[in-house]
């Protein structure tokens, strides 16, 4: 147990609250430093990036989550700063006071359950999520569990760090169960999104493989920018006609669905290739539809998979943010205040903010 | 090149052909003895399995095959017997005159398209269907790739090995890719139907699995016999439960449909656990449709996968013989003439035929 | 935090330590009753194995081992008993008071160093080691880590329990890492022995495996009654002959090495399969030496591997004792009383020893 | 079948022999056209690579070979040229007159032995050798199977395409097997030789794995030029601590033995981190030994593997070639006339070759 000295550490702190969960609303509030129970550290967060998971927590929008949110909830989940304070039981832990950690979407497992026990800590019986279950990143400080708290590379700053720990893991854990090797063609759909643009950068500059990038036209810079060798506008012109053309007739080895959007479920399983993956990470709202051309018949006939991809965990969190360290994946973002959060949420909302956005907590 | 004795070799042998292809009728005809083609064997056959594929062969009822059934077509998939003759360029092969070999589903293979060379032999560009695109085991001879049939155990009955070449083959591949486990719950939905029965053998003393049978409450005695440690009658009382109950509330590790009920597809995936892999091997009839409950919120919350299943490949097959000479797995079978095969499709067709039947063409 | 009722527990309880560490000596004592800190739990026990392993602690003679044995260490790793008390910090725990619950060799692991983060917790950085680096298992009441004791099976009883945690896990996770799937010939070399036994009940009736026993020829019977196929005495003939002969003259697809001799791993190369793995399991005493045949132009031209195994992960201690539940394996074991342990070791020591000895700790 | 003209095929052509096997001399000559038999292709070659295995071939030097070589063996198995003819039989080939296709060290395999039929094509028992077993390539034609000639991408030039199918491929397979990921860290020993820079360039820019290289100080250029993140000098300093210090302690995921010297083997051990693989490449000439660092106690202790790896099969040399397509890798040759081959094998011998040479064979 220690600190950096209690004398440093404040009675009272800056959070960000919803405030009136339901509508895109917040306030920025002061609450009590919290004392770090037995296996927790506390942290002070310098940075949390503002994600879109945020946006449906906070507006109840989101069909997925279990229960409404409640008002003078914190939340955020991409969250970055140094370990100020153990609390009992951590002496033996891998990390320590002084150390730069990480908070991300899940932020305590029970390790456990069947499912962390086979590996699967993304869907943990027990698993606590940040901004949602507990009190989340949009704050100066957050506790943690010693033993889950994932470790920030030394170089790496904590603004750059900060929205790799919800879309950059994701994507690269998708990747990984794709089953796609270096060489192999892979298929992104919302190439030139938030979850596009970086497993653009993984999949190319990361694994080896070569990427076929498809969106909106307006994002073909992006994708190719980020190591796409083609783009395909889906707006326009066909979409399986040109993936085969490029693909030598074969379709590619994987797809990833890294948009929200039913449609593009439906033509996933036309660009594969024989023994090829689909991945499903997009989650689209409204109504549960199956995956459109899911057809046993096709599935049989072409010896082909479906897989579904939950948010990647601790391990994949830190190969991301090791790539990230080595340059070979980037975030554009802009920083903003706490103050700022409603207006950057009502942004979001419009679908007007450009790139990501990360808080400056300090 | 060589032969058991070319004085021996009849000039004209019997066969079986659909002599009105659409309708249910077969006719016994006299055939000229053909002479191998470079790298080819010819084959005295001694058993041939009826199957119900060639039931939709034979009547074009199939939606999946590419082109109606040509008359005089000869029919047939599940052929044992002994290679008479080698053709020129065969010197140096793995098979000799004398040797017993089958005929499968997939009689030949190209070895050089993509899906050949990346070990999906069941999916090749240019695979050949016996009994459908080649003349097929209705009949006393055959001709057939040197280098692709396959090997008959010494100590395995003919008509014992016939029928493991197709059913047998088929669901021992499903099992090897639903990635369970030995320890791990299966459940087999159809288990005691032709392929049901065959792969709870397999999956419950070949493979140490646990098996969930599920069908109609008059095969629980079948499936019982073939090692299910449990029955659920479909019919009766709700499946998703009884399942949850037995796994101890987590679900089974895979989920075979081995039915070509659409039903059967809308219920499995909620049969499933976490991390858990849904195997599609029996084909729906008539109009295509979306696995019911594929939605990608559900493939993505907990971690599961759908894997089609395509016929095994050579390999499998060899393996699967392998198990029925070591008595692991059955069939249970009648032994009919060849002038008998009219009757047995109609009966087939009436959904009559209980157990397998086994032409004895000698 | 709770307990079966405090005023229930006593202040002192009975265990044995080694008194003088280096010679073959125990002595039985009262110990304080501890009180679990946070994240522990602490448990009444039983029931303890007692293995070969707490010999080599006891007496220093285990050349792997990082310091000499303190005088006053209580020994054993295989224990089983009920949790009565939870620290503080295990609320949200998956086990609680009352539940019977089991001690490994590896009784703590950090889970957040680089081997825990990849699934290798039995090389964890800072594993703790029961009966050596932490009091173990040969005492009336142990603490453990809430989140890594092992959950003990209800059927399963308590003496069958404790075994399984050592020798049992050892050889199960040595057969999933051997890569032979069902169906596939392993040899186990000391098939016989306390690893051997349980290795031939899991492979041939847990895994589907055909199972090639090696052993002097006084292991016979129990080899061919756990379900070995064949038997090899390896004072008499040839082995590598007779596994040729065996295996169609292919070789095995894995040998797993289950004793401690040198011998055994300079035969056990030539008893593979092109394509196959040998396990090492056994750790040879006295000085290192490299496996007599493992040439590198060897294993180039037959595409061979060498695994080295160490102990089990909790996950297949989970899926062992499930096995045991079952009745697919099980130990020969006579019980004894903690009074008598410094004889059971000294017959050990004499390997007069037959089977395993279960010490009733009650 | 059919040929590009039966007329323009001449009755002789221009062939290098091993006039004296047992001695660095070859000879050109004339030989009889072959005519192509059932299955098998006339191949019009333009180019074939020089390895270091023909000189091995050629003196009988190389331990490894079954029977000396006989006097009037064309040598070479790095071939490239046009199909000019096909066989009987080879009607539904994948391949047709025309397409440019190249033959490698195994020329043919059965298909059939237990070894093709587990997809371990690199040891087929009935495997045919290039230049030792049938003709090889040092000729101006060549017959090959059209079931297993190579297909050549179309913008890869015939020079370049020779060496990578013996050297390239084999690299390739080697990094496939050590399962490595991308991302983590391999050592390759040997770095910047004949097989090592082919495997620094692939592991590194292909593979998105990071590279350090280990050999003689000379090489460092070309190794830090191929991708190699560092270099170490194995004549300075020591090895084992400064991978572990570019690793951050824990050694390498995989170290490549791409040398013949035992000294690379004793040392590849103590370079790898827990749960690694050390994967067998080069061969060492003279007596066998074990590999001096392979301790039973030691794999145990850290889970590590040792791999051997065979040349790759025809799937990676049809990988290895797409690499060398995208430019991905190239090698650094030279050409050289038919002539020159006894004075290129006399430089070889004597190590003075700088880089590769390939044959115009035109």
């Amino acid at each position: 147990m220690g600190s950096v000295g209690e004398g440093e550490l404040p009675k009272k702190y800056k959070a960000v609250v919803y405030d009136e969960p339901g509508k895109v609303s917040t306030k920025v509030v002061e609450l009590d430093m919290p004392e770090p129970g037995p296996g927790e550290v506390l942290i002070n967060l310098t940075h949390s990036g503002v994600c879109h998971s945020d946006l449906g927590v906070m507006t109840n929008r989101w069909a997925g989550l279990p229960h409404p949110t409640s008002p003078g909830q914190v939340g955020g989940h991409e969250g970055v700063g140094k370990i100020v304070k153990m609390g009992p039981g951590t002496e033996s832990s891998a990390v320590k006071v002084g150390d730069r950690v990480g908070i991300k979407w899940i932020s305590a497992i029970c390790g456990s359950c069947p499912a962390c026990l086979s590996g699967h800590d993304g869907v943990c019986f027990n698993q606590k999520v940040s901004g949602y279950y507990t009190p989340g990143t949009f704050q100066q400080y957050v506790l943690g569990p010693a033993s889950y708290v994932t470790p920030i590379p030394e170089s790496l700053a904590s603004d750059m760090a900060a929205p790799m720990l919800c879309a950059g893991v994701t994507v690269y854990s998708a990747l990984r169960k794709s089953n796609a090797q270096s060489g192999d063609w892979v298929v992104l759909m919302g190439a030139g999104g938030g979850l596009g643009h970086l497993a653009t950068q993984i999949a190319s500059r990361g694994m080896g493989m070569r990427v076929i990038g498809i969106d909106a036209g307006s994002k073909k810079d992006i994708a190719m920018d980020c190591g796409a060798e083609h783009f395909i506008d889906h707006t326009q012109g066909n979409a399986e006609e040109e993936v085969k053309r490029i693909t030598g007739g074969l379709g590619a080895q994987a797809v990833l669905v890294l948009t929200a959007a039913n449609a593009a479920y439906g033509m996933a399983m036309t660009l594969l290739k024989f023994g090829g993956t689909l991945v499903c990470v997009g989650l689209p709202e409204g109504e549960l539809k199956p995956i459109a051309t899911a057809y046993p018949q096709m599935l049989v006939a072409k010896a082909q998979k479906i897989v579904g991809v939950a948010v990647g965990d601790r391990r994949e969190a830190i190969e991301t943010l090791q790539l990230a360290e080595r340059g070979v994946v980037k975030t554009h973002f802009r920083t903003a205040k706490m103050e700022d959060l409603t207006k950057i949420f009502e942004e979001m909302d419009e679908g007007k903010l450009k790139g990501r956005v990360v808080l400056d907590l300090s």
